[in-house]
């Protein structure tokens, strides 16, 4: 049984914050967040598939991957303004279809007892009207799905 | 006569909405933005100085500057996500003195009648406390400040 996402959209205020404890400990978490490789099998729904074409997870560098489902595709792309391993990040996050319009993503890693551990997300957009219109796309269900992906690749990984 | 900066703090919405209008051309008050030569020259209250540490204001590239008034010292560092000539940026901004509170800054340039030019700009904060925060520490008058300087050096700018 996979560990619930939690969302919380607060009225009135342009953020979505989420939480996600993880069966596994922090570093390999925090690893699938900044590795390329790893991070282009588990990002977003279980029905796209990922493409990364830039990914330099340090303070400063940059990021875009392309998601596709047959003929669709959907990039994102965005830069990493804080990178602090196994503790935090913090970065910008766009979707190209819809320019200008752009997120800063906090992202906290904590440990937890006995090899678990825990990430505490917050999306800040630049108005209601965005965080809206983003959650009425299925977001939702992308990041849950997403997430489930990440426990099936950390229980891949022999290092996690 | 300074033309005037027009700050908003939309109640309940942890925004930084401002305008401010330029007796000169689109163009130098961009490169004023973009030409980290330039932009020491201007940016804050004018009791302070400002040093440049980096600079590289393209998609993906990073800044730091260092502001100081006899032994003070006050470091701010972001990234660039958007920069787009003479027409707009977006790029996250942090006081190293309160670490890992980022804004997004978005800044439009838009070209008016008569050799004219108009900043709208948008800082996004991740709560409402640190908006009203950042607020009282005096950050309008460092903008207003700021832009009559920026006056002065494009009134100085050969090519502006």
């Amino acid at each position: 049984m996979n560990n619930p996402l939690t969302v919380t959209m607060p009225e009135g205020e342009p953020y979505v914050q989420y939480e996600r404890e993880f069966d596994f400990p922090v570093h390999g978490v925090f690893r699938a967040h900044v590795d390329p490789e790893l991070y282009g099998q588990w990002i977003g729904p279980r029905d796209l598939s990922t493409r990364i074409d830039v990914f330099d997870a340090r303070p400063g560098g940059a990021y875009r991957f392309v998601q596709s489902r047959d003929d669709d595709e959907y990039a994102f792309r965005g830069v990493f303004h804080t990178v602090r391993e196994d503790d935090f990040m913090l970065q910008t996050f766009e979707y190209e279809g819809y320019p200008d319009s752009v997120t800063l993503e906090y992202a906290t890693f904590t440990e937890l007892p006995g090899g678990r551990s825990k990430l505490t997300g917050r999306s800040v957009f630049p108005s209601l009207e965005a965080r809206d219109g983003m959650a009425a796309t299925g977001m939702e269900t992308g990041m849950t799905e997403g997430y489930d992906q990440l426990d099936e690749l950390l229980a891949r990984l022999p290092s996690a």
